[in-house]
């Protein structure tokens, strides 16, 4: 039995350990700063950053429900649209759990969420070179925007331009 | 004399007006839905979903400030970070006062403000042949993240992919 639920204060060791283990995947393990305390801060006291979904499968009636994957997400805003959407940021099976839909399933929390609080758009981040993930998301309806990229301040270069006097 | 300070509900109107200036500029002025009501109720009504920074500039001292352009933000999330960081939405200066900086002097607000709390990271998008202003972007240090893309799913694909039961 796969169930989706929202993620709570105590799910906050699973969340980071499915963080590591997501960046693992993508081959950047040392990339991950985030502590315990910075995920309960932002997750799960004021002012929210973010919100969290944890996929728990129980083999059955009986079984206790183990954590399968995650989605977290937070809210964009359209200026074009005049209303939020939301962002994906991780959505993450854990890999003895694939190709079991859990990632479908998931996502379409997300997007139940999104349409309930009346969002024009659902919107993640993909790598270029990832098209097997490409392949399902198109599938799934989704668009790749081709002509947009993100450009990213960060740093010494951050902290230059906020020295800058007007 | 250039002033720059957080927008507030009497400044609907003028946001209003710069977003639709911005798509006419990007000759999409066809899409922009948002209504006076909505950006009154996402920016300054819990929940709040977006800030806004107004730039004003005077002649002189004795001269009344006319609005310059604008700066619309949100807070994203990084979990390999473990903390949010600052979403540029618009940064728009009105055409016949550009060249003065004003651009440049909104961004390092919003910069200033990243760094106050603590974001490790400010993005935005750029469409990938808006050559002019990459570079100036990245004269001011920011990366572009060229092997990724954003995904959408919008209207239809997200209504489907919501009334999929898990």
């Amino acid at each position: 039995m796969l169930h989706i639920r929202p993620a709570t204060a105590a799910d906050v060791p699973t969340i980071l350990r499915f963080i590591r283990e997501l960046a693992l995947y993508e081959r950047e393990p040392a990339a991950v700063v985030a502590t315990e305390a910075g995920l309960l801060r932002d997750g799960f006291t004021e002012p929210v950053r973010f919100r969290c979904l944890i996929a728990e499968l129980a083999a059955g009636a009986e079984e206790i429900a183990a954590p399968a994957g995650f989605a977290l997400f937070f809210t964009s805003y359209s200026t074009w649209r005049g209303h939020h959407g939301i962002r994906l940021e991780d959505l993450y099976v854990t890999p003895e759990l694939r190709g079991k839909g859990i990632g479908k399933a998931l996502l379409a929390r997300v997007a139940q969420i999104a349409v309930a609080e009346g969002c024009p758009r659902l919107e993640w981040d993909v790598l270029d070179w990832n098209q097997p993930a490409i392949d399902v998301y198109q599938r799934l309806g989704a668009n790749i925007l081709t002509e947009w990229r993100i450009m990213r301040l960060s740093g010494d270069a951050l902290s230059t331009l906020a020295a800058h006097s007007t």
